[in-house]
């Protein structure tokens, strides 16, 4: 059976469209507030290299916590299975309690993808990068084959002046032990990493990888093992949509990453990789759109991983 | 490629008897603790029909917590998406702190599977069913294709005598008004859908629909929609293991569900259903040697749903 | 300096009289929504035997949580410090988190006054009495010098059908074994001790020995030591109004006990006891005129522990 | 009836030695760990003037969080009742648990005691003093008659290393809203402010106008009313010692403050301040031996606030 992937995009496109008014753009902090809340866009290409995409695809977006799982690749690819002695890979029940059960899991984070593990995982790649942020950046603009990806340093600034609350879970961190490096050094770096900017066509492909066995597609280049990508997807799929892992699973049933700037990447392992954006969040942080395009892309084409 | 399941289930056996000794069988009621904590079993069953099996898988344990998945699935059968507003579908977090969330999010159990949830859902089928023991019992008899599966009434007595935690649970739920029926009738129902005793094979079978695309093998029975078999399995995915639920589907990668008997059952969408039973339980309160096995049994065939 | 109380008395209730709507009547159980919202009386006894009082004073009222003094009085009497081994003395913090609280301090209650605490010094009673219900009631008659004092059986069996939130805190602390006795026998003796009912000038007399130096005035009769009197008084100081102990220490300065039908006594060590009643209540639960009147009390006599 | 309290003091010392190798000194800052261990002073002042002590009364130590009382009092001086829009007056429950509740309550500290609240009034010192740290420094030089007391620089050095978990409250007040200065400004005033020395003279001295009707003895100065010195005494009593306030309260009865530097000061209103020194904490966090010492006072003299 041929899926005919363009077709079911616009189908798509259509049937969301009467929700766009939907769910409202973060505005914790100035920089993000500004976006164009209309923009909406999806970018799907295959382990077969073939592409298809609708909307504002070529437009760059604040790429958020979907940078965590792309952190957390680098991190894996130095230090193996030894960052599971830090954190956790269990889903967090309630979003708004990172600190609470940080507290009483005396400082191990339940799982890499809540900010606290995410903060974590920026204290290795800092022991373990010669050139931290650069070295991260050019690790982000290998997997999207594409060399002028950058930090919006604006967005990383204006993190920093409004971020208190992740300074405090920064410092309950150190407090237990489990930072190794400078509390401002890894906010530092954390901000910067959140801050970065890519289109959806470039986060698809960044993403590619995990639906193709750890290798970045055209390249001879082996990113993870498979058993690694099998493990990060299984991630994806329990903890990467804050407290609605959960809905996730049960309404799209695939692995994926979501941002506050909108964006939301999902794989299907050996099949594809899509990436989409539309400003607007639900209360729970997520994509109103996204998460309705990814519903129906699945129903549609009668492929979940369940 | 063709996969040589019997070969790979003859491997676990001998790779997992080194670790036979770990883990403590479950003593919370007297009765579950005089089995003999030796036994160990899985059955395998594909949606072509082939069957595959080792070590104990044809004597009886107490499926506990597994039932759970079964009488979720009536109520499914009976109420569908309705039964939502009373259950959420994310996954807890602590273990422990069942009543604790409970008691923070107003009565509405996070999902099916932690105790408040079953007592819930237990409730919805008091509420739908004549006979509820009875018709509840025939519905697991028609899938496992064994009439006489049964409960164990001494076990159902034992835990209705120390089931003092359970009993706070389902007070508590009658308290925000999420229970319909009597909080005894309710605890009587869930006491005996618990003490349920069936083999591995008979286990295997009953969920092999989980996997058949909602459908009862070689019967023309159509259990639940395609569509919510994929939500059912997403839901064991996330749920299935309490607080161990991530590392499940990390290390292992399939939905699925264990009980504090020693069993554990897991599908492989449109390939397999498969039991296992151990009755040595880690301090996650999961079958030792099962989990163990379903990772080797993922790791040696390729194939988990990452 | 001789304080005229009942120039100051005849001052509160005219000063309170424009705060008379504010609050609502508890309604947790229809019996006790009955009650007259326009109910208002105080009766205070000096420790020279002279009694002052205004309005409906001689009115009979539910005294619910006050209750909870004297149960705690009549367990102290029998086992002394031992108590304290099954019951802390630190105040609760939030009151809504009984069963939170309870979970994570492994069911030993965090002081005698919150209703996991008072069940426990219930099933204390329940073990060194021949005739719990009698003998506690007989206890309450020889305090109160009045012997029609009396339950209200149709108050205690509306809570008994009402009051699932107890049976769930009864069974937790029973699964941690801090219950000695059956459920339903703790339960239901808990829910008659709540059902007395007084009037505020029997009730400031059943408390006068508090501020008599465990003596009941009149009597040659020591209930408890005057070290057991210094304790119980600073109990009902830190722990005595749910989770505005602190604001009522603050602002009145002075150890009592509230209950949820509008009742309040008082009593300042070596000189008085006063009781307080009108229906209405605050949000935390605690007599809104009550918590006025004794803020007025201890200002205009210049008078607190303080 | 004349109390000899020299007596008394000299009884209690006898009676404390056998317990003086209990507990251990705080050591999670090296600077407070190097203290000798054995040291042990009392300081009693009535408000006669009458002076009485024992031991190592006139030897420096570190006052920690006794300071709290003090910049409380300067913030209420300041700013009277309205600094309770941003602190509450309840008893804290859990000592461990500042961050949780502090998450919970939306940034607003239970009470000015927990390092929530005192941070919370150290940032109105800092808006409403010239020169913070200088100016209450004279505050507290003033109120213990001694111009040399001072900041031990290298202790609040110290403390800003090690204060990760300070820096989490603060920045976690700070996303509340509830800091108007920089974090950075606060936790160095904080760190000061806690780094005081005094003897037990000078702080008993300093604590006398508790007892002394908010006047400062042989003064002709009023710092607080009568009625803001009743209302810091209950605060005292009900929220002083941590988690252990209740048992304070229950085997003590006075209004007190402990520090982890090992000091202790209690006031009986209109009769004493008092003020003890000890290393060695029991694991709440509170000096042993002053906690039996002043049990001791108030049993032996028979005059506790209840």
């Amino acid at each position: 059976m041929t899926i005919n992937y363009q077709q079911i995009l616009d189908e798509i496109r259509r049937e969301v469209s009467p929700f766009s008014d939907e769910g409202k753009v973060a505005d914790f902090i100035p920089e993000l507030a500004l976006v164009n809340p209309a923009k909406f866009g999806i970018h799907l290409i295959t382990t077969e290299g073939d592409r298809f995409s609708t909307g504002d695809e070529d437009e760059k977006f604040s790429i958020q916590s979907i940078s965590k799982v792309l952190s957390l690749s680098l991190a894996i690819k130095f230090s193996g299975e030894k960052i599971w002695e830090r954190i956790d890979v269990e889903p967090s029940g309630n979003a708004f309690n990172s600190l609470i059960q940080l507290e009483y899991e005396h400082g191990k984070p339940r799982n890499p993808f809540i900010n606290a593990g995410a903060l974590v995982v920026a204290d290795m790649l800092i022991s373990n990068l010669a050139e931290p942020k650069e070295d991260f950046l050019e690790f982000v603009r290998n997997l999207a084959d594409c060399p002028e990806i950058d930090f919006n340093y604006k967005v990383a600034q204006s993190e920093k002046s409004h971020g208190f609350r992740n300074a405090a879970l920064a410092n309950l961190l150190k407090s237990f032990g489990n930072l190794e490096n400078d509390v401002e050094q890894v906010l530092d770096f954390y901000f910067h990493q959140c801050s970065i900017e890519m289109t959806c066509r470039e986060l698809a492909y960044s993403f590619l990888f995990f639906a193709n066995e750890g290798k970045i597609l055209h390249k001879d280049e082996q990113i993870l093992t498979q058993s690694q990508i099998k493990r990060l997807n299984a991630l994806m799929l329990t903890c990467g949509f804050y407290d609605e892992s959960g809905e996730f699973a049960y309404e799209v049933g695939l692995p994926g990453k979501s941002g506050i700037g909108g964006g939301i990447v999902a794989v299907h392992p050996k099949t594809y990789s899509v990436a989409t954006w539309s400003p607007r969040l639900n209360e729970k942080g997520n994509s109103v759109l996204g998460m309705r395009s990814l519903e129906l892309l699945t129903t549609k084409t009668g492929m979940s991983v369940f």
